[in-house]
Order: C-alpha cells, then structure tokens, then sequence
C-alpha cells in the first residue's frame, strides 16, 4: 500500500511531515511512501529514506491560493504532483496538510468521483463531548465545506458514504445517522431540510434516527450527522470558535488573576488537559473527502507530527478496510453491474 | 408609558414575572404596566398594586403549543389580551417569557408590521467576549430565527431596522453591519449572501464592513450581524450549545477530581464567575421582535427576575428613545409622507 504525500503544504511543512511520515513508516511495515516536494528541503530533513520514494517538484501552492486556478497553473507543485500519481494509480491513496480548497479540487478534478456520485462531500471527525450511551467518543460530520449549494440527492449520498465510513473506517456496525436541522421535530426545517429528511426516511438500509440541532452536535446522539455544505460550515465554524473563544476567556482569566487564579490553574490543570484532549480536532484523524476514487485526505494546516502519524493511522485502515471499494461497488450504475 | 406584560408566560411565571415588574415599577416612576393572567395567581403573589393594573385572563399558551392555532383558538389567553391591549393602543409595549413562536405570531398577526417592512427580524443580543478596540460589549444578531426562508431584500431591511436599535437603544452612534456568510473575503456565499453583500454594500445609509464568519462572531467585529434565519439559528444554536458543553465538561472535571480540583475551583472561582456574567445572555436583555408597530420583546423562558427587570429596562429605552416612531418615518412609503 502506497501513500502519496504532499510534503510542503501545511503551516509546518516539509519539516512536520516528514518526522511523521518516518513515524508512521516505522509503525505500519506494510506502508510505503511517495514524498512530493523541494528535493532538497526534503533530502536535508529525512532520517532513513526507507519505503520513502523521493519525487522532486518545483512548485507550491499557498495556503490563500484560488484553488481550481492553483491546480491548473501550477502543474509541477506538490499538491498537484501527488494527486497525479492517484490518478495514475501509482499510489493508493492521497494525503496532504495544504490549501484546502485545492486538495478538493485535486480530488474531484484529477483524482476523479466514483461513478454514481454526483458530488464528494468533506467530512470532518467530531468529538463527542459529553459520554453516551452507545460509548462512542467521535462522529463524523459531512459535507463540512465541499460545496455551498448543495440537492436533496447529494445529502441522501452523503449519508450512504458516511455510513460505509463509520462501519469500515470507525468499526461502528449499524451507524447512527442523523439530519442537521433547525429542530429536532419531524416537521422541522425549510422545504429542502423536509424532503431530505422524507428521503433519508424511506432509504432502507439506513439507520436513520431524525433531526439533530446545531446546539446538540457534541452530544453523540448519531454517528454520522449529514448537511447541506452551508449550514454544515456555519455550525461547525460556530463550534469551533466559541471553544476556542471560552478557552481563551479561561486562559486570559488565569494570566490576569494573580498568584490566586495560577494556583487555581495548578490544580485544576489535569481537568483542562483533558477538556483540551477531547476538544482538539486534529486528536480524531484528518478530514476525508468521500465519494472520490481513492482516500483523499487533510490534515489541519496547523497539524504537528503527531496528528500528521494519526492521519497516515486513519488512511491506512481507510486502504485495509476497503472501504472505496465497498462504496464502489454500492453505486456502481446498474448497467455497469 | 404603559407596558402590556404577560404574566403566565414563561419556566418560572407569574412568580418571577410579578416579582420583577414590581422592581422595575419601584425603578421607573414614569412607567405603568398592564398586567394579564390568572386573578388569583396574580393577586397572591403581587406585594403592591400601585401602577399596575391586573386584568384577568382564563387561558394560557403552553410552551410547546404550535404558535399560529394557540394564538387562533386561546383569545382569552394572557398572551394573546397582552397583545390586543397593544393593537387598541391600551398599552405602548409588550413583553413576555412564553412561547417563542406565539410571541412572535402575536407580534406580526395582532399588533401588526410597520409598513414598508416585509417582514420582522427577532434580534438576539449577543456578548462581545473578547474585547476589541471600540470598547463595546455585546451586539445584536437578526434574524435569529424568526423565518426559515428569507429573501435579499429582508436582510436589508433587517440591517436598517438593527440600526435603528444600535443607535437609539445602545447608544451606539454609527453602527458597523456586518452579513453573516461562510467566509470573510468580499466574494464569499451562495448567490443568495453574494447579493445580498452587494446590495448592503449599495445601501449609503449604512456602515456596512463586510461579512463576516460564524466562528467571528462573539470578537467584536461588527455591531449589528445580519442574516438569514436559517443560517442565524444554526450559527446561534451551535455557539449556545458548544458554551453549555465546554463549562459542564469543567464542571464535571471539578466534581469528579477530587479535593485538588474543588481546590482549584475555589482559587479560580471569580475566573468563572466572570465568564459566565459575559456568557450569560439574559445579562444583555430579551430579545426584541423588530419591524412592529410597538416594542415586542421576548425574556427567556427561564429568566429570573433580575432578567425581567433588566428586559423591562430595555423596553424603557425603546419607548424613551422613540425607535419605533424613527423607524417607522425611515419606512415610509413616499405617497404616504
């Protein structure tokens, strides 16, 4: 299994992603990489090139870049360069921490949908906050920024691609999966948010369990929330940055509070440690681009080493489990069957 | 000045309802209250009746009740008399803690729009969390969630009337607007925001600074945030829900730590007094339904009495400040004027 990898996007690269990629080369014997990037940026940075392939490219695109215009002009990038060995099938599977909006690009535009799909939706992994039921520490959210406009037929896809993710990729048998909307009621929503949820109703083979609000996302009550890309974006925004806005407050409040509010700090530091543990996204794996021909797969611009060896953790139980190849054969047309 | 109140409505009604009226009655000698519900209830509970009328009602408006058939088939609900009394001009204003959906039904079927407004926007007023350089403290969020389905011109006016009520109930001399659209740059949404973003940007009576994202909004950037309700709710609804998630995470973290985390509490106690007085919505007033005919203004449903007394206080300066009456000159169709 072969893994093409992007090593000059993110805040931190090439440095942060090649000590992970060597991390998780060493964990996982059955892994081999293709490094796209500065040669020698690259060559002055790596430890041991084992299962490491080192492919020179003489261009980068930047975190502001358009993206369907970076991927057109800048042919011998990184990102552009790794998306091609996919097409091409040299490798297996795609895995950059770059500009977000090219790494879409890249994957519907070169590395191609699976037939039967009309639109790749973005997932994102949640935490669940709060402990459930079902004991399940993680959801995952989709399309969380692929496309603002989307139908009614792309969300009942988004959930079947969810579904065969959380089965293959989370272990997770009958997936819970639930429709983000302005209430939590079956009558609930504009006309649009109403004709899915009827749609995801009558799909037989999903485990559909009714209306989730924004404000409830972190309860863990399904392990698949799907969405339209707008109201996904707004939601997922808004959670993000009010954490990050109270956790700020805390951390302002201690720094200004003295030797009193410090001491606090000292004794309640494993409570926050593990607030901060669960709270922090890039701890659940990168986002994934579902619906394209191969794993495609993002890591957080701001990524460390850390969450570039879980991210290579998550595509490589993406290239055992098969899912592509399960969701392939699901939507295949039935002329092709 | 006569304040149409709606006793019954609300978590904690008449008691707390009763309770703050009379302080606020105490606080404002110039103010009279009208106050409808249950005789008895009402008559037990209230201390002095000095400038507050008691007129009984026989029904009342439950909180999950669908709001257009309750306000239809209760005529002699407390609700539903509060909002007559303002339609025969009895009183200038009206306020309750009841059913959302009923109030606003009430507002736009009993006492009616301004004319030249589409439709009302339900403002919410928000907490500026982190400070900025204008020194203000909170801002006001519309519409947020009084319509599903929105059209360009509506968040026009929604911006004009939010205006209004930075400028004469704040106190806030040239309010920056700002659209809620998933991104910050200038060519940012769907075609819907692109539009609407250009026709604020048109407008020369307002200062417009641009969009801005749901993950922003608790900086400071902008005194007015305009929206669509659809976007508004999931925005408003994942910000509250992520708020109440992380501080029952603490909260947890603290009762299940031990002696050294009670310890730790107790030192950064006024750390969290201090974020929850910021994070504590009922702290900035109700929420005002703008493009009516009279102030409508809505306390939460769980508010205490210090929340009533503080939303009776904004109703004072809505009246003393005449926004309504600018409002309506600012809308007025030219055969009219």
């Amino acid at each position: 299994m072969k893994i093409a990898v992007d090593a000059m996007g993110g805040d931190n690269a090439p440095k942060v992603i090649i000590e992970g990629i060597e991390q998780a080369r060493d964990q996982h014997p059955d892994l081999e990489f293709m490094l796209f990037g500065d040669e020698q940026a690259v060559k002055s940075l790596i430890q041991n090139q084992e299962r490491i392939q080192i492919i020179p490219t003489s261009q980068e695109i930047e975190m502001g870049e358009e993206p369907v215009r970076a991927i057109r002009k800048k042919k011998d990038s990184s990102l552009v360069q790794a998306a091609m060995a996919v097409k091409r099938a040299d490798a297996d599977a795609f895995f950059s921490a770059g500009n977000t909006g090219a790494i879409l690009a890249a994957g519907l535009l070169l590395i191609g949908r699976i037939k039967g799909i009309d639109r790749p939706g973005l997932t994102s992994v949640l935490p669940i906050a709060i402990p459930n039921d079902e004991g399940t520490k993680r959801f995952i959210y989709l399309d969380s920024g692929a496309n603002a406009e989307s139908k009614e037929k792309n969300l009942v896809q988004f959930a079947q691609l969810g579904r065969f993710y959380a089965q293959k990729v989370l272990g997770i048998k009958n997936p819970r999966i639930a429709l983000l909307n302005n209430g939590a009621e079956v009558d609930k929503g504009d006309t649009f948010h109403k004709e899915v949820h009827q749609l995801l109703a009558q799909a037989g083979d999903l485990n559909f369990v009714g209306n989730i609000e924004s404000g409830d996302l972190l309860y863990g009550k399904a392990d698949v929330v799907v969405s339209d890309g707008w109201t996904a974006n707004a939601a997922l925004k808004a959670t993000e940055g009010t954490a990050k806005v109270l956790l700020k407050l805390i951390k302002d409040g201690i720094l200004g509070g003295g030797l009193r509010a410090k001491l606090g700090y000292l004794f309640l530091k494993p409570v926050f440690k593990q607030i901060a543990k669960v709270m922090t996204p890039s701890n659940y794996g990168g986002a994934v681009l579902l619906g394209i021909q191969a794993p495609v797969v993002k890591a957080h611009g701001a990524a460390d080493k850390k969450a570039v060896v879980s991210t290579i953790d998550q595509i490589y139980t993406m290239l055992q489990s098969k899912v592509v190849d399960e969701t392939v054969a699901y939507f295949k047309p039935e002329e092709d069957k």
